[in-house]
């Protein structure tokens, strides 16, 4: 049957969020972390979502990092999907923002502590509509770049990822069923920084020949 | 209006789960380690709810600790709730057990890395049918138990929670909105360990006068 997963039903009905971390080496480098033996995941609360058009807010006493990512939308529930079989689960995609609480997050890594809140607020998940997946023809050969109030700051292709979606989904439903409805978030390339209140957001996808599939901001 | 949440509805409709660590203090002393400045928050994915009866599955690779913990469900979404308005946003309780990857869990505590996988195979939360909020008088005075082929591992109070479920509740919510049929977990008392599979784990939670209110098995 098609996937009920459509443009907005995602954001919606969706129930989890599920993230992979330092999945471009030169990002891993600006934060001076090291490439982990496996890959990183955390969860993100569907609670965090902020539709295109909304504003970031950034409780008091926190630095807010932007991180612009790829998006993968699961489109049929499984668990340990393999890479062969994972295409078969996507239902499409979307531009997304991982916003970090980045000095709460220094803290937390220093004291062994979840990553859940500093990654949790309430519109810490910009995301943009639905790209059904046919508009994508190679998720691994698109641009996404990030601009504040019109200073390009990030600016990286999907083919730099360390772990490509086939590994990714499969290492994901190895400890978690995925399901229809969820968002996967793939990594941030370098160039992540703080955003205030008041700065121009401005999120774009674009494919190889620079034709833009979708926009956030 | 009344609740929409009942006996079946959270475990199947809820989007999250989000979890205290270290709210009593003999658990902290027998994994030495540190009370927390302010309450230690995680998230687990619904994905690993197990209703009673089933099958905890243990990866190959892992040592799975139980952690007997008292439920509370969410009966009306809010965001900022003041430890005032706590109560009124309960629909109630559950029995709970928190599975963590303990040897996974050492490791990511060591590196800095998020809990979200070592909390959130499937099958790692054991959850008993729903309990009316009725049906208890006072929730920070019940016994939480645990038993492992027969054998007493834990016995708590819940009089000995740190942090007390309106305060919880505050805290959680000035961070991400909880929603009708989220489920959170308030801590686990002293007596983690491991089991193995064929392991007959046996939970229970009474009132004061040990009077049975939930079982789970
Ligand atoms: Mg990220
Ligand atoms: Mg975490
Ligand atoms: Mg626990």
């Amino acid at each position: 049957r098609p996937s009920r997963i459509d443009a907005i039903a995602f954001v919606q009905q969706g129930k989890k969020i599920v993230a992979i971390g330092r999945n471009y080496a030169e990002h891993i480098k600006e934060l001076k972390n090291t490439v982990p033996s496996e890959p990183l995941i955390f969860l993100k609360p569907t609670t965090s979502y902020l539709p295109s058009g909304g504003n970031v807010e950034v409780p008091r006493g926190v630095t807010a990092h932007y991180e612009v990512e790829l998006g993968v939308i699961i489109g049929k529930t499984g668990r340990e999907i393999s890479q062969a079989d994972a295409d078969s689960h996507i239902a499409g995609y979307a531009l997304a923002v991982d916003m970090t609480a980045r000095n709460m997050q220094d803290v937390v890594k220093k004291k062994g502590l979840p990553w859940s809140a500093v990654k949790g607020f309430d519109t810490f998940t910009p995301i943009s509509t639905f790209i059904p997946k046919l508009a994508i023809s190679d998720p691994h050969n698109l641009s996404l770049s990030l601009k504040v109030n019109g200073a390009v700051k990030q600016d990286g292709k999907t083919s730099d990822m360390i772990h490509r979606i086939p590994r990714i989904l499969e290492f994901m439903s190895s400890i978690m069923t995925l399901e229809e409805g969820d968002l996967i978030l793939t990594g941030t390339p370098s160039g992540v920084g703080p955003i205030v209140p008041g700065d121009k957001v401005e999120c774009a996808l674009a494919d190889s020949t620079g034709k833009v599939l979708s926009t956030l901001n």
